[in-house]
């Protein structure tokens, strides 16, 4: 079976439903959850789509198992190249081991220690670059070159947008299997591609749902280039973050041209509605929610994106916190 | 439909095969999930069945589910009166709303706060009682003959035992997709209804795997009657655990019987091993598991259930711990 589509250019549907058979049995069909208690605070129903229990602790398995099961023996052979502060290094990782296909990553040395950690023992060699003076793109594209390895592009990769679109796909299925129209679903966003692959998903499946990019304030790129019609790039050293994931300058242009059709809108939300979120998380689902995976979480939570009287699922995209970090945002407050 | 059993004799295979039907749509299908990284560690293949997942945050809305729906129109008025230090609380509290039943529910004022809580938000009401001048048994049994009540035990009942065996349903199918043949099951164990519950359930469906009750160090009264061939009672004074889902001194009658016949044995786990197993589920299963939840999981990180070459899943029972409690375990020692 092959995609009618190359990594290069914008998936559809039929790449998708491709995708989900290739990742049967390698990927968690994670579940969506419900807190009877919290959708009577929130007069709707909200369903949290555990993504934080996916392979790897994220939903970037996905995207990365559905690229490299499509390599042919010499790619295979040749390695894979991928760049990520953390979530896509451990997926590009996990399926390289898969496929027992070697792979190296260029990561920040400022990534959380845990996801550092995890990618190395998945067998995969690492890079550690210099955020100053060093640019990613530039160092894995060089190594790339001199292995004759595929490059496995965090997001503005169809087989990888694909391959984040099962999430959407498993959504509507598990929603049609309780007899659920969604009204909405949240999407945390970093360059977008589980947001295309999500509105891609769910525009074949159930094409009234709005679909909503949901972004750290100050690192809001996609919901600012949905503004303005084109793709904005942002300054992302004059604001600071917990979402390591979500450090996105500006979108890609294989998910932007997705997401400029089919998405909603983009909602920013702070740093200190992110940790309410996991304590949320934590508290109502028993699930442990990295800073960037709980953004639509809060979205949702904070009224941004409205659940009163509709049904809203809310995809917690990442588990992938250190201990310390998590420990000190249960501590710090109440939801 | 109606059970070949009652709630005062012990559940057959067909007991759970009807609770799972009760259960469907009204009951998480909890996943079962592995981590690569640490089977390599381990040097075989460990699933952990996230109970903590299932509604309520622990495997007890099963059996208080399965339980209430089998009562008849007068009885599901005249409510039903339960008591629990929090699990067992909230799941009848849940399954009584889910079928408008009032539910009255005797906890000890020592119990997690977020049990209570909990139990209080599905619109429970509650009678707290002195754990040193008052038996929380005699209080329920006259509570419930003042209002014509059914009394829902939390673990010494048919209907209980038959809902929590839902969960080896689950698990003998689940490992079946993947083609696994299960060696072993280890689970947490208070009075003994989910043992007794998974064992019969893995009798019937795989009957070679061997089933392990694990319990806390100084409340192992299942493993010390086990070993006697009889019901053995314990001076659960004497010593502390964190584990305040575990706290039994003898185990169910109906539960004895059952598991006196269909266990490999038992384990007890001391607090150090089942703090290191809460942090080993954040980390690599990104599950948050409360201390009784946990003590299966330990007892296979420890080696005292032998997973070397086999398969082996640990049931991860529940999720509720108070997040101050959570957050002290997760900043000091790491695995």
């Amino acid at each position: 079976m092959t995609s009618s589509h190359d990594s290069e250019t914008a998936p559809d549907i039929n790449d998708i439903r491709e995708a989900a058979r290739r990742l049967a049995g390698k990927a968690v069909r994670t579940p969506l959850l419900e807190s009877p208690l919290l959708n009577q605070r929130l007069g709707g129903r909200l369903l949290i789509k555990a993504e934080s229990l996916q392979r790897t602790g994220s939903f970037k398995f996905r995207g990365a198992c559905n690229a490299i099961a499509q390599l042919d023996a010499a790619a295979r052979k040749a390695g894979v190249v991928a760049w990520s502060s953390g979530n896509h290094a451990q997926g590009v990782a996990a399926a390289a081991a898969l496929f027992e296909v070697p792979a190296l990553i260029v990561m920040p040395p400022d990534a959380p220690a845990i996801k550092i950690d995890n990618t190395k023992a998945h067998g995969a060699k690492i890079r550690l670059y210099d955020r100053a003076s060093e640019v990613r793109e530039e160092i894995g594209a060089a190594l790339a070159r001199e292995r004759g390895a595929t490059i496995i592009k965090p997001y503005d990769n169809g087989h990888v947008i694909a391959g984040q679109g099962t999430v959407g796909l498993e959504i509507a299925d598990q929603a049609a299997e309780r007899d659920l129209a969604v009204d909405a679903v949240a999407v945390p966003c970093g360059g977008g591609g589980l947001t295309a692959g999500v509105a891609l998903a769910m525009a074949a499946e159930s094409p009234g749902t709005e679909i909503w990019a949901v972004e750290p304030e100050g690192f809001d790129d996609t919901a600012l280039s949905l503004k303005a019609g084109k793709r904005v790039e942002i300054d992302i050293n004059k604001t600071r973050t917990i979402c390591d994931a979500l450090l996105t300058p500006v979108p890609g242009e294989i998910t932007f041209a997705i997401n400029r059709r089919l998405l909603a809108g983009g909602v920013a939300i702070g740093d200190d509605d992110v940790r309410d979120a996991m304590r949320a998380a934590f508290r109502e689902f028993r699930l442990v929610v990295e800073p960037g995976g709980a953004t639509a979480l809060a979205a949702v939570l904070r009224g941004r994106v409205d659940c009163r009287g509709r049904v809203v699922v809310a995809v917690c995209s990442g588990g992938n916190v250190d201990p310390l970090v998590f420990a000190e945002i249960l501590s710090t407050g109440q939801t």
